[in-house]
């Protein structure tokens, strides 16, 4: 079987075996198992200490499986993991989530048992995520082997970003800080050590995964670089890659390498090449979501002349310090409005409101007034993308403000980016902005930064586009 | 009465009358009216249109007023509220605070009006806060006579920081934003158009004030900018002043210019300036907060190499990556670990545990081992700053990690400074976090960002102290 159908058969299982499922509470056997339950695959469940699980059946080992498993999700640990992992391959299982630590990790002794688990991909052609993996996450298809909590249901709305990671602590961080301000994931994959499939496997299946847009990625190591490299310029052609790639400074260099037991390649040439290929690399996991989210549920931008809409005139100032600001990722310019756009915006609003960029339509604004000032600036031919700033302490605003930036986001090519803060209750706003199809972001820095992600995304596929 | 005492009895009145106090649901004078009525002070209420008002006599002119109140705080609009002050100063009232917009920042009518105010302060030798001010709030004090909702009770835990912010939305959304996550606040001022008292008269009151150890401005303006220099300087030896200014571009300038109707110096000259007279400049209000309430809690840097203890290792890799940047602000090295230190983290955790700094003690590890380890790295005289990664999935780790890292955070000259994040639940983390005394941020990036606020302020100090 080619990579691709395996990953196919590894991340949509119809039958799995969870070795080491367990009744314990807690136990990564019982989490897992309990996770799997909501699938409504057929599951098997493989312990010699547990007779029946949640009404399942428990097989006392491995040889008393049926022969057409899919996938094994391996919860046992290290040393009986491998042993596992040969068992179920002479089942001819096909595929295998290894979630335990203590393989190349934790030394010598690990490092061994790890080359045995690649022996053993070899011997019987089987197919191994991890070991040390988080395990995958695919809301659209049921499918959740992750065993640490990872958030709440804002993740699974027909989301549109693969993200694969290599370490799991990062990850499921990622994946919780996402859930709190709603953000879409088509599929999340724990790499772990990476003793077979890697990130180009997942690069390549996900490039061709109709239901992902944008693809993310936190490595620590790139071992096939020049490969990983190539693949990516063929995605990124059609759908942005965002890399996460830890180990920038010689120090870093160092402590990557005895966190993964691998050594990362030096990081200026990793920084280079991945600008090269048209990759947009991210710094930490805020950066990380934050571009992922604009990327996966905007437009691109036709430029990068940024208009600003506010009714708080002290943020607008900010937003405008932070676009003209030097930044290495992408320029942005604040855009100069036509003089239509002013009329239109002064006839909607006031007559002392400042129509120059950046709109400040003041306290006294309303909703319409809002809506009719967005409507303009999202029509002048000057304005490339929109930021509005969403204050909702002015008593004319209401929160059918989120719904009237939403109507005009989603019929405009133009992408509009929200900021919006208010009180305790700033994350709720984003969530539901979220839910209406709009990016919003808590800070006036990472609403800006958003902007240049896209503007980053366009000069890429320009840049390419010139050396097909 | 000079200034000082002036700003004394504004900010701790024991008389208030407040011009317009209402009845009615939601109105400016409602709401300032019902929070005033927390502070055990003898209030005034006055509306011709009132009888009652929960309980008070309301009178029906401020000539009726006693001849003794401290402050009047002035809650009709614009026009009114320019006569009210006349009445007010008349009826012998030192100190007023005018909520109501509509004066410079509006055009040549409202200008008008500002004049007027100007005129009243020299004519009757009284003092105005505003007009378009947020108002004041002390806990402390109990003083409280801000109208828009501004985040709950973290905020008033015996806090060090005097915030006094130019704009209204700004200021209150950096509150609300403070106390989702815990931040100590000794006293919030809405400047507004500064028709009278401005930021160098709060700068010299929270300087003599013993209960502010750190004080941030919101400043859209500053006019007199020579003696706000000259007065910073001196405050910043004994308490850290940070800065936010906006207008720091040149289109910013121009939006400053029509947002409060004021002109902002030219951006590039006022940078140099705040960073040569000692003054900590910050771009947002995420940074606003995440530095004053780092240099209010912690002790000075005794230099800028940094120890990181994790018990997630890709944490730790992105954390060195930030240390090691670049930064404009002030270059942080990571530490270089004394093999002595090295001994004693390898003896109270595995001895496979990846000792160089950043020191990752792996999943595996447990609260005792996080707490010996953060022991050792303290004690390290090649450390100046710990920074934590509290990473609460590993089994072994709990709750308890945040005494733990309270107890010797309170007790060591060293600052120690914790990045978390727990899915959902990461800033109630932040907030206990907090309520034990501990700094904490919920990205790498905001982390590592803290410790450079604390570095650059020790070289501010070395720097002016030589200039001495």
């Amino acid at each position: 079987m080619d990579t691709l159908s395996s990953l196919q058969q590894l991340l949509n299982p119809q039958k799995i075996a969870v070795i080491g499922a367990s009744k314990s509470k807690g136990k990564v056997g019982e989490i897992v198992f309990r996770r799997l339950m909501g699938s409504r695959r057929r599951l098997y469940p493989v312990n010699p200490k547990e007779i029946v699980i949640e009404g399942h059946k428990v097989l006392a080992d491995i040889g008393s499986l049926p022969q057409d498993i899919d996938l094994a999700v391996i919860t046992i640990s290290a040393a009986a993991a491998v042993n596992a992992v040969e068992e179920c391959a002479k089942k001819g299982i096909p595929n295998h989530i290894i979630v335990a630590g203590g393989f190349g990790e934790v030394g010598e002794e690990g490092r061994k048992l790890e080359q045995k688990l690649k022996n053993l991909t070899r011997k019987y052609n089987i197919r191994i995520l991890g070991p040390n993996s988080l395990g995958i996450f695919l809301p659209d298809e049921n499918i959740d082997t992750i065993f640490v909590e990872h958030g709440d249901k804002a993740l699974d709305r027909k989301g549109k970003v693969a993200c694969i990671v290599q370490s799991g602590s990062v990850g499921v961080e990622a994946l919780g800080y996402a859930s709190n301000t709603g953000y879409g994931m088509r599929a999340f994959v724990g790499l772990g050590n990476k003793c077979d499939l890697d990130e180009i496997d997942f690069l390549k299946y996900f490039d061709q995964d109709k239901k992902t847009n944008c693809l993310g990625f936190y490595l620590e190591n790139i071992e096939r670089g020049r490969e990983f490299l190539d693949a990516a310029k063929k995605t990124t052609l059609k759908k942005p890659v965002v890399v996460l790639k830890a180990g920038m400074t010689e120090t870093a260099v160092s402590a990557v390498s005895s966190h993964t037991g691998k050594l990362a390649g030096s990081d200026n040439v990793i920084s280079g090449a991945l600008k090269q290929f048209g990759i947009q690399r991210v710094y930490d996991d805020e950066e990380f979501c934050d571009a992922t989210k604009v990327l996966s549920m905007l437009k691109q931008a036709p430029g990068n002349r940024v208009a600003v809409l506010t009714a708080a005139g002290g943020y607008g100032v900010m937003c405008t310090d932070f676009i003209e600001k030097d930044e290495n990722r992408a320029p942005l310019k604040m855009a100069k409005l036509a003089d239509a756009t002013k009329q239109k915006i002064k006839e909607a609003t006031f007559d002392f409101t400042a129509c120059e960029n950046p709109v400040d339509i003041t306290a006294s604004a309303d909703d319409r007034m809002f809506s009719q000032s967005l409507d303009a600036l999202i029509a002048d031919d000057g304005v490339d993308i929109v930021i509005c700033i969403a204050f909702f302490a002015p008593p004319g605003i209401s929160e059918n403000l989120i719904d009237i930036i939403a109507e005009k986001t989603n019929s405009s090519d133009k992408p509009v980016i929200v900021f919006t803060k208010y009180g305790p209750f700033t994350d709720n706003f984003i969530k539901n902005l979220y839910f209406a199809g709009v990016v919003g972001y808590p800070s006036v820095g990472r609403t800006v930064r958003a902007a240049r992600f896209l503007v980053e995304r366009a000069r890429i596929l320009k840049r390419l586009g010139q050396e097909e």
